[in-house]
């Protein structure tokens, strides 16, 4: 059986309509997408971030378990899954950092085809069944909920009154709505007025311009602008706690005596808990559907990723192709 | 009435004979030193570091109450003291970050003449009563083991066994002395024999060499290197805590997207707790004087800071100058 799906390859993100559907090996499930989710670390592997991946990308997915052989109680479940694969004898398995386990695999961005296609494969341990509140459109953002979750975890227990978030992108976003439903009084910065206007509904204050003198005692870094840091920095009170999410931040300048004499804390934050994420869209204490800024069908796939790299665009949604009138569906 | 001291003047540091004895204000006490210790950020002042100081020296010390007006309880004591001093009004004051008064003077350091003198100043509100049980040689270590103790405060919960501390220093032994005291089993990384003898002595596992793949979930860096950051941080398992102590760390390129993927936390530490330091020196908890390689008059100073520089020093001490047999004291 062949199937359709993006592909990362030497000439940049192509459609391929006769790629083999992989077959699930020990563990494994089959899964179909209901809709899948372009995020910033897509756009990243396209320009080549870490210049190394190749294979289907995507990563962000709400699908149904096709087959899952030695597991038939989750075929026809309607889930979302975490991304990493985990070998369970490494010392970060052990430790239990299983998102670090040193010879992980990681879907659509090491080693591992991606959700941008008909059909994908997952570990069954990574799958999380969804409850029926949740609709498609909501459990699409999952993943990256779960990564602005993780945030949670990092909040310094007497924070202060003074939290920043900077960057209104996708997670930047995600962040601050997180932030609000859990009882924080986050100013989110960024430069779109049309994302600004999304967190003002969600009564989250915004801003475009923080005079030089101000100072935070959390800050929160999800731009992805590679220089940033020495900004970020400069803007911390004495003992702020800044949270780094930007994988994009690359090799930077730092003035590491400040880091001491301020006694500031940085760290560093990626995946985050599902089912925290879960509890959250079933409760309907986040509504992440605002930030949805268009839907694309597959075979529209390299569309959609030039769309998601526009300025002003938030998330970008691929949904399964629908049956052509002329030409219907073989199955 | 004129007194001795050693002033970092434009042209580095020099013994003054005829200096002004000062008056304490409002708040303040007059001390006589017993014993003063030379540190590591005092050689960075007399290099050069950060520029501005200008005045006495010094800032760990021993004393005795000589006068403090409206506070005579005080006088006659037997003190440590801490080295900030405090508005209480600003922002950082107020949420309780004392040590980062925006407005502070530190004692030999800013703005605040310090103890490498025969007398010195110190608000009353810095002085710490010190218990028979300490002797002189202990108690002029309250300030660097203050200092040390702070690392204890950022100690993960959960640490994983690996704790390595970079630098065999003055506070890289104090750090290793204090971990070992609270029961952990820090590995001591550093280039001296004879400084990595002291602490094999106290039980602490030492070593001059890591091979290249080796992975900490603790490290604590008191170099004092500049440039060592990017290398601390190759050595860091996921997840794991970096502490940094050395204010000697300034401009450094580091790859911040290593500190997101692999989740580390890098926390600066700077001034600690006075308390918990008096309190493990009168348990007998921890043996500083090991550390002391040599003491010197107050009227050897400059070779007593010349010797502190040395490669291999590690304590050294003044002390007041002894009345000369020729030339009877004068009081």
């Amino acid at each position: 059986m062949r199937m359709q799906a993006l592909v990362l390859t030497d000439h940049g993100p192509e459609l391929i309509d006769n790629l083999p559907t992989p077959i699930p090996g020990p563990g494994e499930a089959l899964l179909a997408p209901r809709l899948v989710g372009i995020c910033g670390t897509d756009l990243a592997l396209v320009a080549g971030y870490k210049g190394g991946y190749r294979g289907v990308l995507g990563h962000e997915y709400v699908a149904e378990v096709v087959a899952a052989p030695g597991y038939p109680e989750w075929v026809g479940c309607r889930v979302v899954g975490e991304i990493n694969t985990t070998c369970g004898v490494c010392d970060s398995c052990r430790a239990g950092h299983v998102t670090h386990c040193q010879t992980r695999r990681v879907l659509g961005i090491r080693d591992w085809d991606g959700v941008f296609a008909e059909y994908f494969l997952s570990p069954v341990a990574n799958l999380h069944r969804l409850p029926d509140e949740i609709s498609d459109a909501e459990a699409v953002f999952t993943e990256p909920l779960a990564a602005a979750y993780a945030v949670l975890r990092e909040m310094p227990k007497s924070s202060g009154d003074r939290i920043a978030i900077l960057g209104d992108g996708r997670l930047g976003l995600l962040i601050a709505l997180v932030l609000r439903a859990e009882g924080y009084d986050p100013l989110l910065i960024g430069r779109h007025q049309n994302k600004l206007d999304i967190a003002n509904a969600a009564g989250i204050q915004t801003t475009t311009h923080v005079e030089a003198a101000r100072r935070f005692d959390v800050l929160i870094e999800a731009t992805g602008l590679p220089h940033i840091l020495p900004e970020v920095i400069d803007m911390a009170a004495p003992r702020a706690t800044i949270i780094l999410k930007s994988t994009g931040i690359e090799r930077t300048q730092i003035d590491a005596s400040i880091i001491v004499v301020n006694e500031l804390r940085l760290i560093g934050s990626r995946c985050g808990p599902f089912a925290e994420a879960i509890v959250a869209l079933a409760a309907g204490k986040i509504d992440p559907k605002p930030l949805i800024s268009s839907r694309f069908p597959l075979n529209q796939a390299v569309a959609a990723l030039e769309s998601a790299a526009q300025s002003g665009v938030i998330k970008v949604l691929l949904e399964p192709n629908k049956p052509s009138p002329l030409q219907p569906q073989m199955l």
